[in-house]
Order: C-alpha cells, then structure tokens, then sequence
C-alpha cells in the first residue's frame, strides 16, 4: 500500500460521486443478496413452498428498510457538496451495519416464534439508524451549522423516535416475538408513507 | 435515521442518475446471481452436466426477461427527467419482483413437470409486469397527460396482453406445465423480435 | 410492461452509457463470484488448503479471461458512439456466456483429470468468443464500414485464431485435459501479452 | 473476440472513469459477499449466535482492511489523469488479491487457533499490499517522476511498513495465532486513524 499524503485530512476534500457510486453499489448488492437466503424448496407443492412464507416475509421487511436507507442516502447527499475522511468512514460503518441485515433477516424468518433472533434483528436496525445519525453528525461537522445540510437534516424527529422503538421491541421480544415485529413494521410505515401529514399527527 | 424535510413530497424533484445506476446495479445482480443457482454436479461425465439441463433452460429464459425488463426500464428513463419519492417506491417494487425471479427460476428448473412451481413462476412475471405498469403510472401521473413520457407509453398493447397471457398460463399450469412454459416463451418472444411488424401482425 | 414506440427499431438512437455501466456491473459480478466457488476448507491444515488449489488456479484462469473481457469491452465502446436495440442484444448475449464462466470454472477445478469438464469450459470460451464476434458485427452494421469502430475492429486475426484454438482444445480434451488445458493458457496468452510483437510473430 | 488496434499500446491513453466505475463494483461486491460467509445458525438461542462470533470478528477486521483499500484506491486515481494497458492489468490484479479476502476470512474465522488459517491470511493481505505497490508503480512509470500521482505516492513509509509486519506476522502465527491477528489489527489502525499524528510518531 502507498500513503497518500494527508489522505484522511481535513483540508483534502474529495468530490461525493464516488462516495454515492460505491454506496449505491453495495445497498444494490445487500437488496438483492437477501433473496439468497430464500432457500428453494426441496419438494414440488404449494405447502413446500408455503413452509418458506415466514422467510419471504421477513425479507420483503427486510427490503423495504434497506430502500428506505437507500432513499434517504440517495437525499442526504443530494445536500451534499464534498467529503472527508470522517464522511468516508462513517458511511462505509452505516454500510457494515446494513451489510448485516440479510443475516438476521434469514435467521429471524427461520426463528420467528424464538426471542433472541428477533431481538437481534432490532439490533442491528437500532446500530443501522445510530450509524445514520453519525454520518449526519460527520456531514454537518464538516459543513457547518447553517449549511443546507444542517437545515436538512434538522431536529430529526423521525430518527429519534425510530431508535427508541426499536430498543421497546429488543426489549419485548423476550416477552411475545410478534410485538416486536409490529414494532419494526410501524417504523418502517413512519418512513415510506409520505411525511408531512404522519408529522402533523406524531410530532405536535 | 434522519428526517430529510419533505422528503417524499411532491415538490422536492430529484434527477434521475441515481435511481438509474441504483436500478442497473440491481438488475445486474439478479441477471448473475441465478447462475449460482445452476448447482455445479458432483460427477465429471456428460449425463451429470445434462441433468443440469431443465434448470440451464430455465436460466436462459430468465436471463432473457431480465434482459427485457433492463431494455424497457434503459427506455423508460430515457424519456423522464426527474423523479419524485411515488416514482422511487415504484421502482423499488418492481426490483422487489425481478429479486425473485431467480428464485422461482430455480424452483421451476428444478421440478419442470409440477404445476405450483410453473404457477408461481407465471405469478412473478405476472407481478413484475404489474409494478412495471405501476411505474409508468407514477411517471405519467408525475409529468402529465401530455408530457413525452405520456406519449412514449401509449395505448401499451403489448403490457396488456402480456399480463393476460400469463395469467392464462398460470392456470394452464395445472393442465400440463408444458403449456404454461410455450406462453412463457410466446409473451419473451413479443417482447425481444422487434416491435412494429410484431405489432402490425397483433394489433389490428 | 408498457409498449415504448419502437424500443427496438434503428431509428430509436440511444447513449452508450448506461449500456457500459450495466455491463461493468454484470463482469464485476461475474468476476467476484467466482470466488464463492472457493469452497472453505473444513480442516484447518496446509493439506486442506492446497486441496483446493486445482480449483483456485482454474479460477486464477477464468478472472484473466474475463479480465480480457472487461479490457476488450472497454476498448471497443471507446470507438462507439450510440447503440441501438440489435446492440443491446448481442451485448446481452455476450455477458450470458459470460455468466456461465463461473459454473464451468468450478466443474473443471474440481475435475481436472475429465474430458467433458475441460471440454465444456472451451465451449462456454468459444461461444464467448462468438458472442463477442457477433457483437462487432452489430456495431459495424450500424455505424457503417467506414466507421471508426469498422477500422479499429479491422481483420481481427487474434479473434478468429481463438476460436480455431478452443475448438482444437476442444477435441483434445478427450485425449488429455492438460493439453486443452495449456491452449487456454495460450489463448489468454495472446491477449494478456501487448499486441504488436506477438502480432508480428504470429501474424506473418 | 476481436482485435482493438494497439489495445494494449502506451499510445492508447483512456479516461479512467470506467476503470473507477468497475473498481467500485468490483470492491463493493467484495466487501458485501463476506456477509454470506456468515452461516445462519441452527438454533435459535443466544449461545448458537454467539458461535458465530469469532467469524463476525474476522469479518469486521476485513471489512475494514478492504474499506481501507477503497479509500486509498479513491484517493489515487483522485491524482490520476488517463489510463494504459499496464494500469489496467496491475489494477486487475490487486482486485484479484482482493478477491481472495472473502474466502480467507472465512477460513480463518472458522480456524481461528490453527496456524495455517493466519498466516494464510497474512498472505493474501501483503499480496494486496504488493500489488497495490505494483499499481502505484504502472501509474508513476505512466505520468512520469515528477507528476502530482509521483509526489502524491511519495516515500510510502506506510506501505512499507505493513508488508513488513504482514511478514512478521506470518511467521509469528506458528507461534500463536493471536499475535499474527494482533499485528493484522495494528496494520489496519495504522491506516484507519488519521495520518499526520501517527506518522510523527511512527515516522521520525
């Protein structure tokens, strides 16, 4: 390997095209590489293919939070100017944490009456939307205050709510595995049903 | 997570190059991945690899509707200028349904004779048709009646009669499978052999 | 699906770019899951290791391959200005032989000592190769014999030789996989090499 | 295939944006593929996930260390203008080394009290290390000592630096494999934290 000098510097800022492309490129990867786990059923009939339900199920869940983190990149950066390295790091940590997702997605599906793949489910949602919440914080340090970012991003209500359901379901998986999971549902509703109107209701 | 303000809403208009790469990214996984379903044999003479043969089939004939749906997707956008979070979600459902394809091309490969497997595989394409359609109405509802992308989509002859094949071949699936797979072939070959002598000889 | 006004016909001129980064995506893919054939040794020795090593070499084979691929590709959509629907194709077409390259990759490393496993990987080279021909064809066909992609394609003595070359292998691979074996490594020889000296040694 | 007059010639200068794109894809897949190395767990409680821990490590520390090679791969061609063959194949080859991470990890993930596994994987990482000291060399030879990618790469301390701990570390894990992991780990802090501090500390 070759140092490039000041290669994680402040003073070294690097367009976000690239940043984007490879981002783009791994969520692409992670979206589609859930389906892997749907294992082909061994016999011919509908109750074979019903027995993989539980499973189908928890990744059509499972690819509707990694498109909501991937809309949400896709808006985050649209505010955008250029990078650093602490930008760098932190997306490639929200992108380890997403990367995790087709695993518990496959083991919750196959466990879904057991408490612990639940909870763990919840956990790596709770550490995906703690290393969003870093890389805003990265991307306004390095912006400043009164960027357009900033304004953006801004009390993060959603965000917020979303980190503290997650830890009432970790929790209640050990009580019924189904409250957690209509947990993580109603999260996932919160984000893709358009904004404003679902603010108006929870936020004031 | 982070609250990007109005970040689904109407009036925030975001260019297109993200969703395209996002899409081709996906579609390029999908189109490779079904190979690893083509299980490589555990013997070295020429009857192993011919066993494998209903699933290469299978393979080729998925790898032309992904094919399809890359060319009409590459077409679509090239008549959009900018999208908004209706036509974002539109697009992730139809990924979601091109996902599955390698699915239930394994599943079919694998038991050719069986009615469920040529059913559910008739379903797939029947639903991603079906979101393909939904995603033309996003667009069209996004840049008006009168915009180009209206114009381009048209009356869609070929959308309308693809959906009706399929859902007759899924219930002729239950008949012989056989039937099913020549529809499944039939409604691909509209689709590749280019349009306007195809369209002359169906359409009027 | 929706009907795009003669998405397929000559006068439907489109950018290449999209074209390049489906294509890109698709050998990146097919490139790196190759690897996955690797399969982790269950022992932890250096015999479990070099167990595998038929299989990593014909892996180390097929990457230069696509490699070549992916750097031919390159040169060739650098003379290229528009595609149309008939290039979309034979595009298409070549990134399928493409896909199988990990399938035959991995039944040859694991049947070294067999004729058919060799053989059929020189199938899938030379129909690649084909593919990769017929593709040329395409683009010449549209942009016109005197074209800068015409001149640069030219007589193309390495292509047609490759081609005698797989089919020689071929047939020996029923006498001794080594010898198919070494003509592969032959072939990818003539194209890794820099062109003009092996040109002239083999050209006149 | 066909022959691209002088494909590989030095007087055939490319852009390197397609070079980049296919880097990109090529790392994300990577980077995301080790994922499937994770084998979900048969059981459902915490003692069967926890099984999986020492894999989960080994997957951390890789996916860092191949974070860190996109890094400094988007850093390098930050200061590159235009690409020849050599550039190409050196890069091919270091995307090679790169691809063998995946399979390593598992193995030493699985292994990680056997002696094999880690110096394996020493290996594979100082092979990625030479070959990116390789590429770093095409790209000066290319752009000539006093081009801003020569004074950019400079007297590569770092670089140098780690292949030597690499080696220490090979054969330290026929020692005890946890030294060889604890050098692995002081190779990828060394490039994670910020530069100019530790280079003070390290570097004079």
């Amino acid at each position: 390997m070759i140092h490039i000098e000041s290669d994680l510097g402040e003073e070294n800022h690097m367009g976000k095209s690239r940043l984007e492309a490879f981002s783009d490129g791994v969520i692409a990867i992670i979206i589609t590489i859930m389906v892997l786990e749907l294992k082909v059923p061994q016999g011919d009939q509908l109750s074979h293919i019903s027995a993989t339900f539980p499973v189908f199920l928890s990744y059509v869940m499972s690819f509707i939070y990694v498109g909501i983190y991937w809309n949400n990149h896709h808006h985050l950066f649209h505010a955008v100017g250029r990078v650093n390295g602490a930008i760098l790091w932190s997306n490639l940590h929200l992108l380890f944490w997403l990367s995790i997702v087709p695993f518990v997605t496959a083991w919750m599906g196959e466990n879904y009456h057991s408490a612990w793949p639940a909870a763990l489910y919840g956990f790596v949602l709770m550490m995906s939307g703690t290393a969003y919440y870093i890389l805003t914080r990265a991307l306004i340090a390095f912006h400043g205050m009164d960027s357009k970012i900033a304004r953006a991003v801004g009390a993060d209500f959603k965000g917020k709510i979303s980190v503290l359901i997650y830890l009432i379901a970790i929790a209640l998986a050990f009580v019924h595995t189904w409250i957690s999971i209509a947990l993580y549902v109603t999260v996932a509703m919160i984000w893709v049903v358009p904004d404003r109107r679902i603010e108006r209701v929870l936020g004031d």
